[in-house]
């Protein structure tokens, strides 16, 4: 049940309408890697940071089990930065800052202790580190799933093509799918971006759930409708480490699994978004995970007697 | 299981980017009473026409055991006329036309064979309107549903908030919740509508499912994912009617009844939105009809086998 996870460690600074935070931790493999230490342990992390990256938030990858053997540590430069800014509906956002910093020439090691895994997850980076990081791996993984941005179809669609090829499972929201595909409808949608390679998509719809597709089947999530969303950041990450988490804890990678890891993906993020940043994910305890899943099946339960 | 449906009656001119109708038959009443035509018999509708409605279609709501002796016939009058235009992503659209007619002062009259129903369906009309005929009942029905739009809320919120404090269900769209409430998040506006009076909630999120609330429970049903939607026209209507139908044919109004009403409702939609007006809803068997709601069964069933 081991799993590597490739993507950012960054810095964040948010503007929700709940407030403001200064630099703080957050990164594709930040989020991935704690929601998916509630899974399997180890969890092998792949990435990139600076000089000045939070040694106590390294501390708490290790007491969680979370291997850094494969994140390089370029003590003379400054981790990857982001900010932005939240707009009353945390449907959408504004960029205010980029820099890359680290992760401008990110060239990613893969470490002998991690070869052999059997899961893939591919956080949001450029498609080509993405796909270096397949090639880099002595065998094929079991299961490779793939995270990816609007961002890279814009300026690195051919790359993102190519290495959409290579992956089992991709996760993109709805509106990248569009893009991605050119069709408004999700169901022709995901009949093009399926032909493309992946043998699963999932198309994430925040406040309005998941759906995840396979040949002619789908399936839907729903998303826990929550009094107040905290903090959207990370959600998506979140939920692509509980979905690879489960599956690789279960062994099972049937369409059958891939439901119920969607579900724990859901319930993961559903607790990412109710405080700022990495906070509600340092700290879940098993009950908890198991309780939030529970409200998820009840949301959606009814009694199907036909009439 | 006798059911009072009060709407209008209208013509509708369509534009959405599949083409464009002239004038074809519309109106809440229509859609409603259709739909829930395929669970209870009769079903009893109160509205008003002008001398130019289409006979050809009171003849077909005659043959699906839909009466009409509670829809005024103003011969010298012109019937209620709304003209559209759906935008690309079927989600918005803007209003060409609307053209009051006979709905200008209607004045709902209730045929004494009416009297003594257990189940009112209160169609998007004026709130006025609305609790008059709540007003002209010899007895209160079993469970009185509402449906109203953002239109009222503008122009005649105390009315609508009067009206409110006398139904038991209220059913509306996911903006019309948060301009009702003032608040964002939709369990909070759920909260403070279910204070106004309803002590059910449904809020319709078109392509994104429908949420049912009470007290402290929530069930949620999605919408089919579809290749295509036609004309979302009437679809919200034609929830309503499925949603009403099932409930009166089952005599249960019960919560978990009512999430099984709630699929029921969403499947008639799904048949509506696949084509021009109403014309999906004139021929349903009982086979389409359940065959649909299996797979809305389908879409969120998993094996709920925790770890």
């Amino acid at each position: 049940m081991s799993l590597v996870v490739v993507g950012s460690m960054a810095f964040d600074a948010l503007e929700t309408p709940f407030g403001k935070t200064d630099k703080i931790v957050g990164g594709a493999a930040t989020y991935i890697s704690l929601s998916s230490s509630y899974f399997v342990k180890p969890v092998n992390v792949v990435s990139v940071v600076g000089g000045d990256f939070d040694q106590d938030h390294i501390a708490l990858m290790h007491e969680r089990n979370i291997s850094t053997e494969g994140v390089q540590v370029k003590e003379n430069e400054k981790s990857f930065f982001w900010s932005g800014r939240y707009f009353n509906d945390m449907n959408s956002r504004e960029t205010l800052a980029t820099e890359l910093n680290v992760l401008g020439d990110f060239d990613p090691i893969i470490p002998d202790s991690y070869q052999g895994c059997e899961y893939l997850m591919l956080g949001n980076l450029a498609p080509q580190v993405q796909k270096t990081v397949i090639e880099r791996l002595s065998s094929r993984p079991k299961l490779i799933v793939m995270d990816t941005m609007n961002f890279w179809m814009d300026i690195a669609l051919d790359d993102l093509k190519e290495t959409l090829k290579l992956v089992d499972v991709l996760s993109i929201n709805d509106e990248e799918a569009r893009q991605l595909s050119g069709d408004y409808s999700l169901v022709k949608a995901a009949k093009k971006i399926m032909a493309m390679g992946p043998k699963f998509l999932i198309i994430k719809k925040g406040e309005h759930g998941a759906l995840l597709f396979h040949e002619e089947k789908v399936f839907f999530a729903p998303a826990l409708p929550l009094e107040e969303v905290f903090d959207p950041t990370g959600a998506g990450d979140t939920f692509a480490g509980g979905f690879i988490g489960y599956l690789a804890s279960t062994k099972d990678i049937s369409f059958e699994s891939m439901k119920r890891a969607v579900i724990y993906g859901s319930a993961m993020a559903s607790f990412c978004v109710e405080k700022f940043g990495t906070e509600r994910l340092k700290n879940l305890s098993q009950e908890e995970i198991d309780a939030r899943v529970q409200q998820f099946v009840n949301l959606v339960a009814f009694d199907t007697v036909l009439q």
